[in-house]
């Protein structure tokens, strides 16, 4: 699988808000899905953010490896996944990463204000595009 | 999360052409994801369908448990993630199941003939669901 940087597609195709799934590996070692926004750095890293009360959290505690597939919205036989490794975990205490996150999504702001929420980011280290965004 | 039988309302959301993503995990242990078809059988597991060359396949023999989340057409909020075991890996060799597959998502039979497919069948050990599918 290639290694990034990102071709300028696969980059400019990830920079939509795109539906997307992210895998974690749970404590007993099976692959845990759901359905996640994401949000592509321009430092080439990932956004992920999570209600501080999800299991995924002690998953990426416990091994920091993601695996995130964006499907090209309308034509998701387009889609990229990237696989990659959890750099920080920080607190979101004034919602200004979910806001960046929702606004990318629905254009407002999140409108769930009283829950903790948790940023992820996720340095990429290896992606595989398909369809639209398959590498040469 | 909740085990199966899958309410009716569920099953209902499963069958139909969703665009869905599957997860693996690898001989090093880091979650793979990647866009896939499926589809729920009447007896409640899921099929899938590979070509037979891919790695995720090696990754299923050594460990049979995969994670799928289908993301509701035009509606992705509503999604629903199941987690299961591989209970049979099969050589597809007139293809049926993949035209079944590609029936379901295309209306046609599936265009490419000249590559093996191997068909893998998901039993459903637990779901969870969102949106319009949420459990109560």
């Amino acid at each position: 699988m290639p290694v990034p940087p990102l071709p300028d597609d696969v980059a400019a195709l990830l920079a939509r808000p795109n539906p997307a799934v992210m895998a974690t590996v749970a404590a007993d070692g099976r692959p845990v899905t759901v359905a996640t926004w994401y949000l592509l750095e321009d430092d080439g890293t990932v956004l992920l953010n999570l209600d501080g009360g999800r299991a995924r959290l002690a998953h990426l505690h416990r091994d920091p490896r993601v695996s995130l597939t964006a499907l090209a919205e309308g034509d998701w036989y387009t889609h990229v996944s990237v696989q990659g490794t959890v750099v920080s975990v920080t607190d979101d205490g004034d919602l200004a990463d979910i806001d960046r996150l929702s606004i990318h999504y629905t254009g407002h702001p999140y409108p769930n204000r009283d829950r903790p929420r948790v940023s992820v980011r996720v340095r990429v280290d290896r992606w595989h595009g398909w369809g639209a965004a398959a590498q040469g």
